[in-house]
């Protein structure tokens, strides 16, 4: 299976990129399933029903959060009628509208797991995403139930997104990490055929603080006080994100490489045929 | 002036890597200048003369610290006696042995300034590094006092780490991250003439979880108890920095790659003609 | 049932003041039942077997634990043959030894639950604290299965202990924090008949930095360097907790009242006729 | 000299038992100077001018803050022009508008410093409390420029502010710590003699979790998710803080007591006379 998964999309200028390059990518890739992280979707903040429609129609199959998954209130009810958007899988039982996971079929009868998990380390504390995990990796078995699994750990501590990559490593085709809005130079297939990277980086203005205008954040921290509220940088956005393309008999990965497209960031684009 | 840096080196394994590699880098990038984070040589905690040594050997010009300065007690006098090795700067006055922040002097006449400092979000709260950095380069203007000036920004927030590289655009050469031990993707030039990454990797085995034997990391997410305690992964490493050239009028970088060299990860060295 | 639970005990002073005060003292209040958090009690880190007896000698029904739980090796043994001791009921499943609540019967017959439980918010993130409790409280009710309930809730913030207490009020007798080692004077009894005490305070030298010896702590805040480990501070301690007298047809609190017996803090006691 | 310190007024609730008791009190216990930390007094977060004239009309000479300074913008504005009003002292030099400390003049001549300081631990970084306040406090010392010197050390940690008290032991009349929106029952005076207390606790209505109505805040630790603004709970408040009386000759304190009046907690209240 040959698939795509961009980091959280930083308001309009990151929606934009997709738009423009994501519809070339599914064909000159031979995509079969695209995941975006678009927690950042909507201003900065959270993601509205016709933010997500625009990702949708960009290209994403499926869409999935992290921390900012309700900052937009829309996004309670929104999520209950859309199957292709998650939301972190270890809210506790009963609490958070929406899913967590879902096994996706696509149009030859494969079938693809997405995982959203929110990781605890620095941030707030949810259910223990290595239990939840590992349930779910248990139920949905690799290469039985699911032809291919992509979890999207959204976390802060690299020692925590590596963990749960290797603590994953020969049930998921992917383990990638979003939420520091940075992507990492760590791609690479871990020994039991996992594909890995720690973070997928932000689709957005990479000319800013994590994809806000740059002034406000730096004023923050070097006077402690608010000026104003953060706004989502408008200039032009580099998509950023990873290709992997799995052994349809293992669900394994078999290739993994960095896109970076558009913007300020050296450019990486995988190669069209392989 | 050609300057290399590299992220802290993990364990026997990361100063193996440079042993091996950096004298090559050198000859082949004509290198003016090696800076090298070693806050984990020893073990993976701290820095001894020995390993410090091993570093100097290798080719490193200058050596800086981080959280994990002074985990060695010898390190406390070691500092005192070697110039060459910086802490961060922006321990309160009069408390740390040892100085964060030296100009240095090339066998040509160029100075370089090299600058330590310890961010403070998610981590321990030293004095306010955007003002002790804005200090130090109020006191030492690039391109007139020195020739080049790099920051090492040892921090954990990507957010935190870009707002220091934002708020030093035009004023030093190079603001590169270090501690997650994680390379990132996002070496630029900022618009004021900066070269910036978020960070620059550690030199260890990347068979690990930043730079540990695999288990115990897992077992201490998974379990929440402590089974032994971590040891420095001893698979082949990879040497991981980048390259800066700086225009020798005005300090500002003219260029800036990547360096991954050995090991598990991509593979990535400047071209050594440009 | 008369109960008295006393908070933190911090190395010997701490066990000292226990063994001398709590023999009068459960004959002065006709106590039933005592417990004790004695998770400092090896010289200020986790517990051994020697100075649990010590505790149990001097007339502590059940000891329960905390985040340093582990700190001594030979607990992971001794809490699997010694029934009385208690650590957080909330580590994930098949990890920690030992137990975290346990039904004990008094002489008489009736029965007392007791649990204790970790708190998150600025600390390590076990499993949800409050479903936990409420996955407890379930399966023994308060007034049926259990004649008194206590919780022992070890955690750091004000907001997320008192969150508890209210989560609990009505189907506990008594929820009492721990770990802050500085009693608080908020004891009183919820609306729905919970008795409530945010922290019960330490068992040990006040004239200390919360417990330990007073030139170190302060050194670390003001170098952010270590000068020593360390040491629990030796000089007589003031035994911290407080009373609770609880109506055996409902098992909910008719009265609680401070304890605070020697050293340097104002000096409480109960009155022993009621 | 006769003080009295109250923690942090939580919204209305909290105004009004001041403005019913601090007469009465001022009366009664003979008051030279009363202090007050207002940062929740306007609906629970942050201070207006409204809020804090009502505070001063019931007697209060001086209000401090804490991390809530300036949730209501107009305060920005307001501490400009009222001398009464102390923000955190320890925000970096030239950013915050107002004062942080100030030395002020008692109708017969003698003077009380007031300085208001923000912690670190599990807090946003200001400059470091420690250094401030020893600045604060060489430059102003007890007993020859100034006749009481009062700290209102605004923080979480019991260890921090433990560790500030015993630093200033000696310098300081009164180190009182605010934010927990809890008093602690270790009020005491320390061997140099500075009066202590880890927290005053707040004046506001205990019947809540830390001053705001319960309903939300356990649904936020629950499910993790927002359903509504806190709000400020509105039942009868209970004015906490303390009593002290300073030796004129040195400026050392010779009496501290709790004060707890109204509300649910248990009431205390210095004897008129002594
Ligand atoms: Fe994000
Ligand atoms: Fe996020
Ligand atoms: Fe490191
Ligand atoms: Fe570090
Ligand atoms: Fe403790
Ligand atoms: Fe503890
Ligand atoms: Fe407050
Ligand atoms: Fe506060």
């Amino acid at each position: 299976m040959r698939i795509a998964f961009f980091g959280d999309v930083v308001g309009r200028s990151g929606r934009q990129v997709l738009s423009e390059e994501l519809p070339g990518l599914r064909e000159a890739l031979a995509l079969d399933f695209v995941v975006v992280n678009a927690e950042n979707a909507a201003g900065g903040f959270g993601i509205t029903e016709k933010t997500a429609v625009e990702l949708f129609d960009a290209g994403a199959d499926v869409l999935t959060l992290g921390n900012h998954s309700f900052d937009q209130s829309e996004a309670l009810s929104y999520i209950e009628r859309e199957p292709r958007l998650l939301r972190p899988v270890n809210y506790p039982e009963g609490t958070a509208p929406g899913r967590g996971s879902s096994l996706y079929d696509l149009p030859d009868g494969r079938r693809i797991l997405v995982i959203n998990v929110m990781l605890r380390l620095f941030m707030e504390a949810l259910d223990d995403p290595f239990r939840r995990i590992n349930e779910e990796l248990d139920a949905c078995p690799l290469g039985q139930v699911a032809d291919a699994i992509l979890v999207d750990a959204h976390g802060e501590a690299t020692s925590e997104k590596t963990a749960l990559g290797v603590y994953c490593d020969g049930r998921a085709s992917l383990v990638v990490g979003t939420h520091t809005h940075v992507p990492t130079a760590d791609w690479r297939i871990l020994p039991g055929g996992t594909a890995y990277q720690t973070d997928a980086g932000m689709c957005g203005d990479y000319d800013s603080v994590i994809g806000m205008d740059k002034e406000e954040p730096v004023n923050r921290f070097v006077t402690h006080m608010r000026s104003s509220r953060f706004s989502a940088a408008s200039g032009e956005a580099t998509a950023c994100g990873l290709f992997v393309e799995t052994d349809d008999r293992t669900g394994l990965a078999a290739r993994v490489e960095p896109i970076r497209i558009g913007g300020v960031l050296s450019q990486a684009r995988p190669e069209s045929t392989n």
